[in-house]
């Protein structure tokens, strides 16, 4: 089977328009490129449930920050259709920065409480960037439903808010982070890592782990959980720590109080390389008491 | 014939979808209510083109800053319902605030250069809560067609950015202003002058034909025809001016010097009201040096 490409939004929709999806929904997975099985378990999913499957591959350089890796970020575009081939993928867009946005400043979407903190602190203007560029692609695409990784977890945030806000008919669809044996979360940045440097990443996953595991045994106190997964990350010393926070899972904001379901995220730096992972944690159901 | 009205999305949609519009678009005309014959115009101009018409009434609180009229703008449901009536509308959509913008700040659409200026300038944030709404109703309504009126000439140019921006698939369609007898372009707002004033209020008109007057004449120089209907305009004590501009009719942006079309655009005070109108100008073929 072959995937239809196109890297223009007209040719695209003349494609969908004319094809017959009957009841079945259209699905889009929104990627970067740089294919891997974290895209891979999303177009699994989608293949599942939707009758025709989208890919877009799109680097988009408004969610990238001028000291940013916009340059470096890797780009295959001939690997990246042979792996939405092989996955049964329909369609891919590719759409060039210039077909994306053709001239000047364009209208942005500015979205609230959920693009503050965690990444949205160290990286201005990254989740303006990620909502516009994917409302635009909804509106080119027109899907039923959108996949987005938990990996990227502020992200779906953002764009589960701007779809709620807008009155967006797309349903966002969350796959689960997948990883290596390690445990390491599978990124297109992790390329970036030397050997060594790849090795040692795994421990942003360990320190997720060690917080949770604290979470599950009655923590209420959210400095407990992240102190322990700092200690973690700090006993590796190529690491460099950006944040590890314990937040609300809807509105990535800070908790003062473990009472439910919280997700611990961090992000580190290993070198010029910078990484984000985190895990879902349900408290205790019978809080204890710390031993001293 | 009945209108059906609708104050929640869901109903509407149900509504839509169910209704068998065959190959003829969907048009939408989005209004603050206190329907006048400007909206009358867009309505039937609708009715022209569309095999279904909806009307949407939403006194849109984002687009009013603090110290504005929000509180008494008229609002007139009924008497709404019957002008929708009488000139065949399909459905009126008139959602509350509840149904609109349900809690805390929403995503919203922040659009460039269009929006600066003009009545940008005194009017922060009011074309960002134009665009955010007015986005809102597209994704509601989902219309081929929508209807604005071009004596709110920078609200089209900022929704006409947004369409193209966010690669929008419906086609805005622009209706000319309607105006009184005496030239006083039509607007919900006029019901705030007294008869005194409403006598004076014509004096914003003749002073954009002044303007556009001296520009087919050959002024090349801005200031020519802004100085001329700054002279008209302060002839009346009563009038307080807040700007006369002559810009670019795609971008907004003052001219330096007027070499194709422009719109001469005016905000003007008489009392506690504020007017704004604006007329397209052809500059002529043949430029000619001013008499000294």
């Amino acid at each position: 089977m072959t995937v239809a490409a196109f890297r223009n939004a007209r040719a695209l929709r003349t494609y969908l328009d004319s094809a017959p999806f009957g009841d079945k929904p259209l699905g889009l997975v929104p990627t970067m490129g740089a294919l891997h099985e974290g895209h891979g378990s999303l177009i699994q999913l989608a293949r599942e449930e939707c009758g025709t499957v989208i890919v877009s591959l799109f680097v988009n350089s408004l969610q990238f920050g001028p000291t940013e890796d916009l340059k470096n970020y890797p780009r295959r575009f001939d690997a990246d259709l042979l792996f939405c081939e092989r996955r049964g993928v329909d369609a891919l867009f590719a759409p060039s920065e210039e077909e994306m946005y053709p001239s000047g400043t364009p209208a942005l979407v500015a979205v609230g409480l959920e693009a503050e903190g965690l990444c949205g602190a160290s990286r201005p203007g990254h989740f303006q960037g990620v909502a516009t560029t994917v409302l635009k692609l909804f509106n080119i695409v027109r899907p039923d439903r959108a996949y987005f990784g938990e990996k990227d977890m502020q992200q779906l945030a953002v764009i589960s808010r701007m779809a709620r806000d807008m009155n967006l008919s797309v349903d966002i669809v969350t796959g689960p982070t997948q990883r290596n044996p390690d445990g390491m979360a599978i990124s297109s940045r992790n390329e970036y890592l030397s050997t060594e440097e790849r090795q040692i990443a795994a421990v942003l996953y360990r320190a997720l782990r060690v917080a949770r595991q604290r979470i599950g045994d009655g923590d209420r106190d959210p400095l407990l959980p992240k102190n322990a997964a700092l200690k973690v990350l700090e006993f590796e010393p190529l690491v460099r720590v950006e944040y590890v926070e314990i937040v609300n899972p809807e509105d990535m904001q800070a908790v003062n109080e473990i009472a439910g379901p919280v997700r611990v995220a961090a992000a580190i730096w290993i070198g010029d390389t910078r990484l984000i992972d985190n895990v879902l944690c349900e408290p205790s159901n019978k809080p204890r008491r710390r031993r001293k």
